[in-house]
């Protein structure tokens, strides 16, 4: 199971289970790494705009500098799109689950992989990881014949450019699995952070969660349009996290007194906004259409665009952070 | 009031209230920049300490290529340490408020100084502005002979090198102001975010204690130590939302389907997790302490390597952003 990081003996064999976006980025980050990947999906057309997309983002990985040519080639050259789920899962030491975000859907299709890959002496080894951003293992590994091999691997979009990959075990899930995963996804380049327990949203959902609500109230209620909400967050917080995460930030902002001393400082400016924060926890009809003509206005019919504009800035970002340590 | 950028005639004189990080920061990029800046602190070992670190800080943005030798030499040429308020707000245009975040003590200050600039003509039209994280210009403006020309404009920290400067206009502050104020932050490359009403924490504020919160939840809780959740923040959605905004980041998600399609697949999603969030407001003696030993235990005694090491990846991230736009 161990991997050289260059698809050369040892490398583990992914079978990517679902071509929407996350199947897509996984399964481009893994080929610009040699590694040999089987990307399945039900739907023919999606999974041959899949495998178009996987070709041109391993392209531009190298062009990047995030992959080599060497590897790369090998790992397009392995790339297989699979029709049945078992073309996929047989023989796969990795298969990764990147269907909807659904329950009973998640559950059988893990269950139908793990029979798929038992099939094979690999396949009872295999690690299963979900990407699922908000379910866990503890709730999908029902029905499973081997739970321990079930693991959540949730990687932000684009997942190739993104370097967390959050990596959430399950009370069942071995520690072996843990290791393997940790050691695959540092392979390909990517910082996993393993959390000590299973909570609702993970860490990402969290804060995901907490930063688009504020910003949906920001707009719903008139303080900013989406476009200069998103240049505030963007430079403003965001930049700075980037740099250094809030622990270390505001570590840092009190000149030489450290945390203790911001918090002296600035702790009842925090607890008053924390009373008075956003407590929404849904979005109406109306809401949604707001907000939804709010983003079409600032950002409508130039998706194509602003992609490429977007993934060429997390490109120089990623690579400015990989080039300089934390300290 | 007009400002060519390099602090030739017409450029507006800053006079800074407050010596601390605010303070440098702001002196440091006015004077960057070819500014006339006057500091006023009483005390004086804070002045002088913060006049070294002003020279020192302006050095930098120049070998960061932030700046450019001629205005920033002209500017610490200009550099005026003050004593006493009257010798800093006289003949000031623009009188920036970075005293420690205290109602009375800031209405004091704001009063005495828009007294001592009403001496001379310039004074009279002299913008108040304020860098307050949470008081707002209709609290600040009591006692003011001239509350139409206050306002908020809060950088982040440090000040010199993120581009944010949020601008909140009081329902008094005069529309001249907001103009002027803009066009000087804008003129010495900030990025000014104009709100169009006042709200608790405006929206840095609310941003940063949701994103906080969630953080110190995830360490009080034993979910994940303080680094690996500094590293989840800054490599996760941070490095994606400094490249795109929360709400571009999600037009973008679900393909060719936009925020409406990515809010059909995973708006139920978002709800559980708002439903889920912290809800603290407040942190009592025994979790700060906890707080505080568990960012020590992270960081501790490295301050001054990784406050050098942060604002190098700062400086190249900015960088980054400023030569790629948005599309």
């Amino acid at each position: 199971m161990a991997s050289d990081g260059s698809g050369g003996p040892g490398a583990l064999r992914h079978a990517v289970l679902g071509a929407g976006e996350v199947g897509t980025g996984w399964a481009a980050l893994a080929a610009a790494h040699g590694r040999r990947v089987a990307l399945y999906d039900p739907d023919g057309a999606a999974l041959e705009r899949a495998v178009a997309a996987v070709r041109a983002r391993v392209e531009r990985l190298v062009q990047a500098g995030f992959a080599e040519t060497g590897p790369a080639a090998a790992g397009l050259a392995e790339l297989t799109p699979c029709s049945t789920l078992a073309d996929a899962a047989t023989d796969a030491d990795l298969i990764v689950d990147a269907s909807p975000e659904a329950l009973n859907g998640k559950r059988q299709l893990l269950a139908a992989a793990e029979s798929a890959a038992g099939a094979s002496a690999a396949g009872a080894s295999a690690i299963l990881a979900t990407t699922s951003s908000g379910l866990h293992a503890s709730e999908l590994s029902r029905g499973l014949a081997r739970p321990e091999r079930l693991i959540v691997a949730h990687p932000l979009v684009p997942v190739e450019l993104i370097p967390v990959v959050e990596v959430v075990p399950g009370p069942d899930t071995a520690p072996d699995v843990v290791g393997s995963l940790r050691a695959e996804l540092a392979s390909l380049g990517r910082v996993p952070i393993v959390l000590r327990r299973e909570i609702a949203g993970n860490a990402v959902g969290r804060i995901a969660g907490a930063v688009w609500r504020e910003c949906i109230d920001l707009v719903l209620d008139g303080v900013l349009d989406p476009a200069d909400a998103d240049q505030l967050v963007s430079l403003g917080p965001c930049v700075g996290w980037a740099a250094g995460g809030p622990h270390l930030t505001y570590e840092l902002a009190a000149g030489s007194a450290g945390l203790p001393g911001f918090l002296d400082h600035l702790l009842p400016t925090f607890e008053g906004w924390w009373r008075e924060l956003s407590t929404r926890a849904t979005l109406s009809e109306d809401e949604r259409a707001r907000l939804g003509a709010a983003v079409a206005a600032a950002y409508g019919n130039r998706r194509e665009v602003l992609r490429a504009a977007r993934d060429e800035r997390l490109a120089a970002l990623v690579r400015v952070l990989g080039e300089r340590p934390t300290g």
